[in-house]
């Protein structure tokens, strides 16, 4: 099935000339004109409004965790978790400052939590198996993971998904899924997460090295996603495609949501047309990432925290960019005179 | 008078503390938690809470204009003043989406406005006198607009200060400071401000160095300013040192407003303690300019407006830099395990 081609040449033409209208010189907002362009063609609108954001972090653990890949314990994801329901998380503080919906899913975190609000158990198993021994999921949990990741989209009202996630474990997914599906060397996808030292990164690189050439055959990108994992990715992965299918905005946060994306665009050429970069963390692979996406990141202040923090940081400037198009004053209806070359 | 030095040890020292016990790895928010920490010097706490921020539009127009150094007609700084008023310029849309009360300053526009609602009219004259044939402004208008700055900040409540300006041929005025106090070549503080083209931008620059021979003399801060003018900069000289004496946060926005504040910083050593830098615009030398004054930009989204909409569009970076500290969680209060290196 293809994604619809965003590519409205008339409806992007009548927004940059409203864009051109306001009063201001022509492309004086800089990039903040270029969103409004992007949010008003993926919304189909000249006056593009933003409706109930939904913030989706998506939680699971990583069997190659236990191979001292991270900083932290595979027990900070559930600990995590739950500091995101009770609202003491970064995520959840930010999230509350912009109005953001904020809903976890437990894709598959070794930890049963008692239900609440906001918390929606897609669980596809204890954590995902070693990759370095074998798939991280089989082929059936991967199809399952994405096809959780459409239903809570479609669940979920509005118009507009900023992605986040946590899992100790999950830079190392992403840097394989990156290294494997940009065909990038797998040293400068990896990092240090959220903040091993020069040898803990090191080590890490041989244990993702390793666990490259074990699954040399997992070349289509979900071959990849299911040897590598997480359930977390898979499941925004499918987050991602549904999104894309009923034409929401989507933002991204850091390396591990953009390596969903990067699934999601590799099986759909047209998602990252609806895609936003939130920022660039600190992470080194983030850039190639971005890159590899074309996509242009709005803030760069070395986070490296994931949880969504960056997507809700960026969120303000979508709201901007909506009002820009929707309450800016014309040169004509405010009577403001045209730019002319003085003469000298 | 000497401003007070607000590297306090001890308050630093607890606010780093209080940050590195918040529930993300060390350092994880990056810039955000330099921010914090900032926010929490200028406003002596470890909880810092931002109050009634007020965005200061100061205006002015420019004898220089007439000699074709901007690519707009002087009436379009009055123009713009009553956009400004009536909601319709972008810096009036991103305040009201950000809770920020809008001042406009008429400081010296060549216009008589009608008295409304949120316009200070604190005229020195019909805008400057043409700064190639004499100083754009006398010693004592000089010193008059930094008392009215000061005035107006005295007369504004809350704690952080965003400043703004509009004058047409004001980037002229803001690259001869520039060149003068950092001791730059006055080409590379030249560039095309609201939009000339290369024969403008060599106009210009050929003006300008007209100038700059013109006033030789004028090597002090406050000489060089009544010099260059304009009177919305001396302004905002004013309410920028003003708002450093009374520890404000001040939130820079773009060249002009930056010009500002080297002279202000120039007066006083430690204003740009108090500073923020909002953006990086793309005027060319507004990156010489925050290097001058030591300052790192939040945001590079290639504006080239004014008015104070970066500074706008940077708010709630500030908003959240203080959530995160009044609002997260700690690893204790949450229960989260702290990182620890897996054994491999």
């Amino acid at each position: 099935m293809m994604l619809e081609d965003l590519h409205d040449a008339a409806l992007a033409a009548r927004l940059q000339h409203k864009l051109d209208r306001k009063t201001k010189p022509v492309g004086a907002l800089g990039r903040l004109e270029a969103l409004a362009l992007q949010i008003g063609l993926v919304l189909g609108s000249e006056t593009p409004r933003l409706e109930a954001p939904q913030l989706l972090v998506c939680a699971g653990d990583h069997g190659l965790a236990a191979r001292g890949v991270s900083a932290y314990p595979s027990d900070v994801t559930w600990q995590m978790v739950e500091n995101f329901l009770a609202g003491g998380a970064a995520v959840s503080v930010l999230a509350r400052q912009h109005g953001l919906a904020l809903t976890v899913a437990d894709c598959g975190v070794r930890h049963d939590f008692a239900p609440r609000p906001g918390l929606l158990v897609r669980k596809l198993g204890p954590g995902t198996a070693d990759s370095l021994e074998g798939p991280a999921m089989t082929a059936a949990q991967c199809e399952q993971a994405i096809a959780n990741g459409r239903d809570i989209v479609r669940s979920l009202p509005g118009n507009a998904l900023l992605l986040g996630e946590m899992g100790i474990g999950n830079s190392s997914a992403a840097a394989l899924l990156l290294a494997r599906i940009a065909g990038l060397d797998i040293d400068a996808c990896t990092g240090p997460g959220t903040g091993l030292d020069e040898a803990g990164v090191a080590r890490k690189r041989g244990v993702l090295r390793g666990v490259l050439q074990r699954h040399a055959k997992a070349t289509t990108p979900l071959a990849a996603l299911a040897a590598f994992g997480g359930f977390e990715i898979a499941t925004l992965v499918g987050a991602v495609l549904q999104a894309a299918d009923e034409r929401r905005v989507i933002v991204l946060d850091g390396f591990i949501s953009g390596a969903a994306v990067l699934v999601a665009q590799a099986l759909r050429r047209q998602v990252v047309q609806r895609c936003i970069a939130a920022h660039q963390s600190a992470e080194p692979g983030h850039a190639a990432m971005l890159a590899h996406l074309g996509l242009a990141p709005f803030l760069r202040l070395d986070l490296r925290l994931g949880e969504g923090s960056g997507a809700a940081l960026a969120w303000p400037l979508l709201e901007s960019a909506c009002r820009v198009l929707a309450e800016m004053a014309s040169f004509d209806s405010a009577g403001v005179s045209q730019g002319v070359a003085q003469p000298a």
